[in-house]
């Protein structure tokens, strides 16, 4: 099975790194809109005419199946994408709910959405969640983490200062979603922070999960191949790729 | 005199009100790259690919001089932006060097340099300075000031840590190039945190004087005419500048 991954950037990777540590697919290409990332502080219109158009790239492979990576585009855009395909999309957002739901033993366990602007605003996980039954939830926008996460700052005294800011109201979670590709890279601060106490729900080990259940993927692969595309600098993708997934 | 200013963002509002407190226009024409912001992070070649689509903008209207706030785009595309203009092109580097050098009494004095990743490594500021003979300047690329101005963060303990991250090994400066339209808004918590010592270097003032010393503009105007086009969200955009120029 041949896949495409799409992402807003270099974050994308981190869901990559989950497909391949799980050996589900023979080829992998992926795409990164790394000439406007990001795309979370941008409306929903925009948002949806950057995932179009990545659509189209997409259509010069021959790709059974696109991974939306991005959570933003994800959260708004995967109705249009579908309509404008001639193979199967699937976003992060609803694999990390049912992540979520098999994950808390109680409706009022506490759960904190974090993610960008637009993702916080497009109340995607949190709607679908308060519709199955959950009552505590809080969603926090947290767009600071993705310049810091991409400065290298996964830890150190400028991450604590904005954690300190955007949780100072928070109860400790039970479990915390990071809606964001960029966000595994700093769980183990933000887990940290909340004293060890919450499962945190990863986009990339969800839509594994998620995939294994919904797709015939059986099939282990010793190799994948991988072709990475960005709309620029695409060695400065290559180089992350490098480090992210050890290739 | 009808002129353009064009930014990458909103950032170059603070640019437009300095220009407006100085009733040097009958009419502005302002056009704020919101859509693909911000233009920091990117490469040479995107820059100038969207500055030259900023200058087809601008041939829509019958302006004598187009202003580039943004210090990227001012770093990396002027060049390209007057060989496809039928106008005028100024940028904001130049006359925040001749600022700096205005200011500055002796060539020992330190200088510190501040902006995004793109307009640091594009050394725009630096080697002019060096080559007028100054010897004692420092370059800083500060990207999490720009978000954080976006999220309204002008002081407290988060910008608190950024600085301390940024300027630890840094001596007090006798002048800061504030080299992005962001950082105007946190110029009184920088000035702070380095005792009240260093002279700020602001893009808007700067360009006022140079203006002023380039151009025939005795005429002030009562009256500025302003318009805002955004290339999404323009009701953003607006929002702001009813917020920064009391419009």
């Amino acid at each position: 099975m041949r896949i495409g991954v799409f992402d807003s950037g270099v974050g994308g990777l981190s869901v990559v790194k989950s497909l391949l540590q799980h050996q589900l697919f023979e080829e992998i290409v992926y795409f990164g809109d790394t000439a406007r990332v990001p795309y979370g502080v941008k409306d929903k219109n925009t948002i949806i005419r950057y995932a179009l158009e990545a659509v189209e790239f997409f259509k010069n492979f021959d790709i059974d199946l696109l991974i939306t990576a991005c959570n933003t585009v994800s959260a708004y855009a995967l109705d249009e994408m579908r309509e404008y395909s001639n193979f199967d999309v699937v976003g992060v957002v609803k694999p990390g709910i049912i992540a979520t739901e098999n994950v808390l033993r109680s409706l009022e366990s506490e759960i904190l959405i974090i993610g960008t602007q637009a993702t916080i605003a497009s109340q995607a996980y949190e709607q679908p969640l308060r519709a199955y039954g959950f009552t505590n939830i809080t969603s926090k926008a947290t767009g600071l983490f993705v310049p810091m996460v991409e400065e290298g700052l996964y830890d150190g005294p400028v991450l604590q200062a904005a954690m300190k800011h955007y949780f100072r109201d928070i109860k400790i979670p039970d479990a915390i979603i990071l809606g964001c590709t960029h966000f595994p890279l700093i769980s183990d601060a933000i887990k940290h922070y909340f004293n060890h106490h919450s499962t945190m729900i990863h986009s990339g080990e969800a839509i594994v999960e998620y995939l294994e259940q919904h797709y015939a993927l059986q099939h282990k692969f010793d190799a994948t191949e991988s072709k990475f595309f960005a709309s620029e600098n695409p060695e400065g993708l290559k180089n992350v790729a490098k480090k992210w997934l050890a290739l």
